[in-house]
């Protein structure tokens, strides 16, 4: 990567071996982020053409629009590229129950790392 | 991954075939995403030990204390993992000039992306 690349204004997302790029979302209504999903190219094309997040399922090995099921839709706000292309950072406005894990809570990031006498366990908070 | 794991508060973080788990890196100023990196076990160990961030390059295939040459160094101020634990959330208290982007910027996701005549385009903001 040359160093003029960082300031580019060519879009040129950088997908990893497999064709994937990692989304962080961030819901648009206070910045909190709410899960890190995955993108494959179809994926970031569809967000971008329609408004609504589309991601990669690594654990089902398909394109997953975000709520089809569960009417936990995620409408982009905001969608930026980081430094050297390879992240997306995606603003959400969530609506459904306003939740982006699937285990029903608002973000997927819920447990704290603590120390623990054996060495670190984790906090749900 | 059965539905308990959701719910455990067993430290069990999950590294992909490369020994790698992704952190999303945040402002604890104002929660704001500054960056995203790469940990491997080392990294994890160390950042939870020292309270200091470190991560795995990929670029140059080694541990790096985040600051550890700019100076920009990051103090650990919370560190989640999500309900699969194959991300880390760490928030971070910034010295240095306060950045966490090597083009000298406070954060990586400095490029929206934008429709243009000839699909889409980065506008730097």
């Amino acid at each position: 990567m040359s160093k003029g690349d960082e300031e580019s204004t060519v879009f040129a997302p950088r997908y990893d071996d497999k064709g994937l790029i990692p989304a962080i979302v961030t819901d648009a209504k206070d910045g909190a982020v709410v899960m890190l999903a995955y993108m494959n190219a179809e994926a970031l094309r569809l967000t971008l053409e329609t408004g609504e997040a589309h991601y990669w399922s690594r654990s089902r090995g398909e394109l997953w629009r975000k709520g089809a099921t569960s009417g936990d839709t995620q409408k982009v706000v905001d969608l930026r590229l980081d430094c050297d292309q390879d992240t997306v950072l995606v603003s959400v406005a969530m609506a459904g129950r306003g939740v982006a894990c699937h285990t029903g809570r608002h973000s997927c990031f819920y447990r704290r790392v603590k120390p623990s006498s054996q060495g670190y366990e984790l906090e749900i908070i």
